[in-house]
């Protein structure tokens, strides 16, 4: 048929174009491109290998869980309903993948330019063997091979997980999870890495509505009645232990503003049964996140979990998407984020060790080269995360690394996250990266700033050896 | 004469010198850069093209009506009267084209390295045939071919309108204007579109000094009698009809803060009666406004003009210049600016209609990534406006498009705007943007981000497809 | 030995890749490379040049004063003491030259695409004849090398001060500076140019812990009794006149915020005799340094000193390092910084002048084109100084280039600033500095946005010709 447009991955995908820079990309790259992916942060349900089931339908791999890729269709007219999103009481509007498959190829071109569009494109070439560009007209053909692949033993999730060479993959729980299926993975005999973390938001953020759902449910999965404030600590900590025993190596908070500010044990308490009576304030909300900021970091002082801050997100921006749908359907939305004074306080107190780790990511990367690198250049504990989100694509990472390294060298940064819910897109996400860097590294040599053997070993680093050390995961 | 320094406009002005990007960035202007202008958004006086008078002189065509130009030469203590700028009173201390030319002339390095440059140097050579730098020795001879071709029909503003292949060019109007010009454009036999947009910013900022006298011009234009704030939004609505029966087809507000948040009608009256009476606040002005930007939208997802907001200039900086020559003469300066917040309450109430349309601009590029891109990509009704103002350059559009598109696509961007008081650099203007996008995509097909028949498809968009669509136009 | 790797210093170093850009690059840094460094801002101690003594070893060369060394060492968790950084009384945990050298050595790698690294890099190869790599193995034949550069007469500062070709160094100099070392210079027979800058932050910011002594010492080196607010202003107008007197031609001022605002003489007078009383307030100190800006800015409008001020670090961020170690060691980190409405007082009353001129840095590179290039661009007094601190490095000072040009061109900024207090690292970073602007100008031609008659006048007029203007050193 004439309208058939091949879809190529070109091997020199991603490399800047002047041929000596492209050559010594590709080298560096060539080295680094069989790695062991280490996925130290993402939001994959630990679920998925518990019970290794087949993957339904083209549809429910690679749209309906992808925030990424709905949020964009969504802002040019799309409904959501007709996409199959589930609502916030679980139900689908549309269930048939064929019909949500075809109304996504005929958006596909929207991805143009994105770093959606490639991760997409890697996924249909490499995993599912497409060779077509995907549109209205080839999409029924295309979901036919992927369900077909899909209904194969060699596309279960465990299968898939050895086959993306996954040395380590971590997930993202809530505080009060009893980490059952991270028992159930362990207890097998399969031998997956599947790590939890402990993000403990909806404990802490105690504005929230679910806040005393949150409450009832850390009590129950710590063993702890939680009546006072000192309490709750001890609880945080029963299940920091638990989080530890399972594997874990890290915590994860998502906060607004990265404040840190501690208060005194009886000022914390006067908050929290404020809270627990349903009485507490917007200022009382405020003090106790940047108050337990400062207790997941003493914390993380004495039970080496590394910890990490996402600030900066407004989360449900949309209300009217929110409330049909509920949270992360793609309407959360950057703010300009301060760390410098912010977290002065934290970084006073534990800043100077060398034991404790505190891994700093950013949605404002006006803060990359006037607080970040500055920050991370200097003291000793911090590191900061890899470009995030929004940011997280092949010119945002870019300028990450020109922003980022002049002031804080390589060895200040943690490698890559790829923090996705989207499990079939991580070698994707990866290799992305890997192309990026060493694409970035090649510039660096061509310019004579470094030379290759150097260049070397930093394409490693970045590739591997950085995550491994940053999470403790040697 | 030995100190003629040859002008030349290289074909391949503005493109990447790695060759394989040149070429295909050649390739894709050559397809789009005999597309007509549409010219969505500008301040050229509609009276131009009903007198069809010829211009005086060149330092009338080329350094008076432009404050891109003389802003450089005042900051390198070049005196403004010098150059002819009308004062408040619409006096000029000087009137001597030739003086004014002789002075520009001889600063004209000044502008090495920047848009403005650029666009001089295509108006000089494409429009009036100059092949000589312009600088002090040549300013006569330059200012004598430029005058010979003044004085020809050729170079009347309606024969330039048709030699510039303009489809559409929309003046930017005030609230109260009657549009008599627009009228009388309409009526004539005359093939151009020129069509008004509609910009109240003057009966809305109750804090300005000629607002009272602003309301007194509405009530007149409208025919309604102004004495309350019920009154006033008749007044307002009955000018938008007119505005839309002479082919408006949008808005424009140029806000300080980009914040909405609506009164009920009883506080905005309380408003709007203490403002009547010149006992306002401060604190009514800005309430007032943030009120009007949720007013405007309501109205545009009725009648369907497009809403645009211009946030972030701090007006009149230089208090001394500005109380001698009056506005827009190059004293207005950026502020950051903040819009995830600032907007929500206007992006709920109206965000997710395809309906309303509402296009953003900034002058605060670290918002591109971190706020603007963001909500475009999720907001149905949201589009971004192009690069703006000091950022409407060669590096300055390919930042916007390198931190917009990974995140929104170009799909939720409007193609390109020219801004511009000075009618003959129009064309000059939308080359360089074609130029710049042009080499943008093709640096995407370079790396095989995307392929060649992507990047068509894209260009096309860019350069007219986009505009059309977002500003209904079609 | 099979573990040398060679050190080699490309000729091409730091030029864009692409041959035709690297070509006229490298064209265009030939005819700059040889000019005479003019260093119109630094901290190099002018004792240095007063006694001419060899320096001690290598470590005290290269890293115990360069905070930029040793905070990236910290930030890797190596310990202060072992690096032998003095503490704040004075005394130094390790003096080992050869000690400090090999820890240093050691943790070379961490440089690797830093300008730090590319720096030390230089003066390893021009400065000391280094031809292979720093690393633990070649750490002591290094040292050796070096040491028994340092001993011959060659590398005497004074014979340094020639080798480089320096035509003027500045150095920084407290308020209540008696200019004793800048006398002696004066009046000895050497004919280097070594001229003060007047620095008045101790005695200006009323809350730090110092402020009364450095009043007592500027009331000694002024002569004035202060007794009162009138009597200060006497007395640091006594002081510029010494300042002046001395060969100065600049002031400089390092204020968290550059926020100007002007009182009446007595509100001034009631701040500082609270301020001499102990009881003033934080808003006293915050409007006392406002007002200061104003003064200042006065004083150099009358006097003719150019005004600098380098705005936005938070000083002594890490509490645990300045107790112990005292200022200037590595902690200082940027925080977000506003011109548009901070100095609005300061340029409606000056900004127009002429005469007047003020330098305004910063570390926020997100006012670059939002705020610093659209005021250098209307502003007659103001000028834009290069890229600062943690911004002064091949990406940053790129960044600089593109960000600011468009909108102000280059001949509203001011070459460049070497600001180190590492007198050897002087050549490295103004070679720097001039490879990255050829590069930039020859991408400029490249792209034919500018000529290579252009390209010359630009590029000697960035490394040399606006340094002697700016700073009235011609």
């Amino acid at each position: 048929m004439s309208d058939i447009e091949p879809l190529v991955l070109d091997e020199n995908r991603y490399f800047d174009p002047e041929p000596s820079v492209r050559k010594t990309a590709r080298e560096l790259y060539e080295d680094v491109k069989e790695l062991p992916i280490v996925s130290p942060h993402g939001h994959v349900d630990p679920a998925v290998f518990v019970e290794n089931k087949p993957f339904s339908d083209p549809a429910e791999v690679l749209v309906v869980p992808d925030h990424y890729v709905f949020r964009m269709l969504y802002s040019q007219g799309v409904d959501l309903d007709a996409l199959g999103i589930p609502k916030h009481d679980g139900t689908r509007a549309e269930t048939d993948g064929r019909k949500i498959w075809r109304l996504f190829a005929e958006h596909f071109h929207l991805f143009a330019g994105t770093p959606t569009g490639a991760w997409l494109n890697h996924e249909l070439y490499e995993l599912f063997g497409v060779r077509e560009k995907l549109n209205a007209e080839s999409a029924a053909r295309i979901y036919d091979r992927i369900q077909e692949k899909l209904d194969s033993p060699e596309y279960l999730p465990r299968a898939l997980y050895e086959r993306f060479n996954i040395e380590v993959l971590t997930t993202t729980d809530g505080a009060a999870d009893t980490l059952a299926n991270h028992e159930k993975i362990r207890d097998d005999s399969w031998a997956g890495r599947i790590i939890p973390c402990f993000r403990p938001d909806s404990v802490i953020d105690i504005a929230s509505k679910g806040w005393k759902k949150s409450i009832r449910a850390l009590e129950k999965a710590s063993g702890v009645e939680i009546t006072s404030y000192r309490r709750f600590i001890s609880a945080i900590q029963e299940q920091r232990k638990r989080f530890k025993s399972m594997g874990a190596v890290s915590t994860d908070q998502g906060v607004m503003v990265p404040f840190a500010h501690g208060m005194n044990n009886s000022e914390a308490e006067g908050i929290f049964l404020r809270a627990l009576k349903g009485k507490d304030t917007t200022r009382d909300a405020a003090l106790f996140t940047a108050h337990m900021l400062m207790e997941m970091a003493r914390m993380s002082a004495q039970d080496g979990l590394v910890m990490q801050i996402h600030p900066g997100s407004f989360r449900n921006h949309n209300r009217l998407v929110f409330e049909k749908y509920g949270p992360d359907v793609g309407c959360d939305i950057p703010i300009t984020t301060e760390y410098t004074r912010s977290l002065r306080e934290l970084l006073e107190k534990y800043g100077n060790s060398t034991r404790f780790k505190l891994i700093l990511f950013t949605l404002d990367e006006s803060s990359y080269s006037r607080e970040l690198a500055p920050l991370a250049g200097h003291y000793p504990a911090l590191k900061l995360g890899p470009a995030w989100w929004f940011l997280d694509s092949i010119e945002g990472m870019t300028r990450y690394r020109e922003m980022v390294t002049e002031t804080a060298g390589i060895y200040n940064t943690v490698g890559f996250n790829d923090d996705t819910r989207a499990f079939p897109s991580i070698p994707a996400r990866h290799d992305m990266s890997r192309r990026v860097d060493s694409n970035y590294l090649a510039g660096l040599v061509a310019r004579h700033i470094i030379d290759m053997s150097d260049a070397r070993r930093m394409s490693r680093a970045l590739a591997y050896d950085l995550v491994k050390e940053s999470y403790n995961l040697g």
